[in-house]
């Protein structure tokens, strides 16, 4: 999507063997891009969370294990780099999922002709991702028209939480696709935007892209929202997933299966972007079978942000010796969620209509 | 209640003409006492909430109104000052019940007597929320208790929101009563503090109180309180209010109703800590009858806390030219309130039940 005017990605291929990163580390508050070399470049970027989002880290794994591969194609090699990339994040389902695909398609290779392929594979998954997104963007479009069409010249409001935005995919983003697909297309949004403590990546992230494509939108604590709900200020919420069970259950963002409840309780729908990638038919109920990360507390104990002199800063804001805890994500029961948006269409959250939408992935 | 082990109130009076409070602002990186030597002072500690929550509001309030009445008695002066003090917060109701209180017994009065009146009648208001806040506690403990004698050795678990604590009141706090009165009973407490943005006086004011008074306790972004319930580890919900209407609908900080919400949904306890000084039993539909307030973006959009090197910084924490909304309170409705912790018991949270308990107030 546009950054100043400018149509821009995640992630792009400088010349082989050198791939462009934003550091979303900085953003919202300096938009600064990395090149990564080698693969340990790629594995820091996903551990420190310059990138982040399923989907775009998946893209990055695979340009990563591209380039460990240019230094070392062995068999050796391979197994060493993936077991790497692997380990960077515990929860996303993506990341082990784009290393096994370049996996299978690598390893029958002659060493010699792996680095060549990774890196064409690394690209194929790039496009890839962007056409399922724009999908998602389609599908949901029409949800998004129905409202508007009764709605007259009001604006659609539509509430997200975290970031599912082109920032944490290659472009589109997932919840966001939607909205830039109403935008684009005229339709008047208003995109109220979950802060998303704690690492705020709804204030920062989200707000920062929407803001850039020039998308009307509004940050509100997480707190807020339903109260939103409880006095008709929202028509539709529209979030992301980082894992779908096989009967719909969605393990997101921390805070997200608040949202849900004050969506039931108002009428309002709630709609998971979820691109089938995100969708592991090996589990069923996500409450159980999803170990939630568990995170350093200093993220909930401190907070950075750029001062009145204009510099970045870190500050303490609980009390000295006040213990935190940090969990990462939440599960949302299936029960909870009116649809879920994949590249396919929407499709109920059930293990019937899941499993007829993705016949092949059924386990 | 205890800070660095010497015990201590919120407000009091130190002489004739001048009134100790803390100044809450600077918590939790601080502890600073103030002197209020006149009703400017009293005014400007509640409007930039160097005091604040419902009781401790009334009890400034009417302190403020002796400090105005002993420069001008007279009847222009008493109703000058009851206007002045009633303009510096729109939402609570303690405040104008507080003065109410003062002006009828006050008004009867000659000049002359009024300031000496005003001052007496504030410390038995004073007196008068430490007892009520020391009957909640009890009638709380009995709930604890309860669930104590079924866990056996194993704590019990408490998530409260934003600060219903002593630094709310005079001493001992709403909602927190019954932990202290089970902390100082020897019943093992964890008490999980929601951070409550966008003002963190969770993760500030509870924590810091709960620590210093020896409690046990975890702080949580407001986002992980459902999760925590879905995984069976919160106990009992425990929450103050700022409103209470005839029917038992509950205003209290925005992200209360999130969390009754999931409390319900994971068949919690969802108590509120109520004194009767915040039931209005002139209104029923908490929904449709009370304004919220609305402060300003500044509390979302920046974030003040201490640096590594030990000096208070305020940082901008969102993109420049995103605009934010800041709803302070929200409603819980009675149907999600598996009951009210008044001063005279447990009243379940209906129109029946408040009338049969506080009689004398039904309009």
């Amino acid at each position: 999507m546009r950054v100043e005017g400018v149509p821009f990605r995640t992630i792009r291929p400088l010349e082989f063997g050198a791939v462009e990163i934003i550091d979303q580390t900085l953003l919202p508050h300096a938009f600064e891009r990395i090149v990564l070399r080698d693969a340990e470049a790629a594995a820091r970027a996903i551990a420190d969370m310059q990138v982040r989002g399923a989907p775009l880290i998946g893209v990055t794994a695979a340009y990563g294990l591209a380039l460990a591969l240019m230094r070392d194609e062995s068999d050796a090699g391979l197994a060493a780099a993936i077991d790497m990339l692997a380990a960077t994040r515990p929860t996303a389902v993506n990341l082990r999922w784009a290393l096994e695909r370049l996996r299978v398609t690598l390893a029958p290779l002659q060493a010699g002709e792996r680095a060549q392929a990774a890196w064409r594979l690394a690209g194929e998954l790039a496009e890839e991702d962007v056409a399922v997104c724009s999908a998602i963007g389609d599908h949901g479009l029409s949800l998004i028209r129905e409202i508007a069409a009764r709605k007259g010249d009001a604006p659609v409001n539509i509430l997200t939480h975290c970031n599912a935005g082109w920032l944490a995919t290659v472009d589109w983003g997932t919840a966001t696709a939607p909205i830039y697909k109403a935008h684009d297309a005229g339709i008047r949004v208003d995109v109220y935007v979950d802060e998303t403590r704690p690492r705020n990546q709804g204030a920062s992230l989200t707000a920062w892209e929407l803001g850039h494509h020039g998308v009307a939108h509004t940050i509100v604590v997480d707190n807020v929202g339903g109260h939103l709900m409880q006095h008709g200020m929202i028509d539709l919420v529209i979030v992301g997933t980082d894992r779908t069970t096989a009967r719909g259950d969605v393990c997101n963002k921390i805070g997200t299966y608040l949202k849900a409840l004050a969506a039931y309780d108002n009428d309002v729908p709630f709609f998971v972007a979820a691109p089938s990638s995100s969708i592991d038919f090996a589990i069923e109920d996500g409450l159980r079978e999803i170990e939630i990360e568990q995170r350093g507390q200093r993220e909930v104990t401190h907070m950075s942000g750029l001062t009145e002199a204009g510099h970045l800063e870190t500050v303490r804001i609980t009390p000295e010796g006040s213990h935190a805890l940090n969990y990462a994500f939440d599960v949302t029961p299936a029960r909870l969620v009116t649809g879920l948006i994949t590249e396919r269409g929407i499709v109920e959250a059930s293990p019937q209509a899941l499993a007829r939408a993705f016949p092949e992935r059924v386990v």
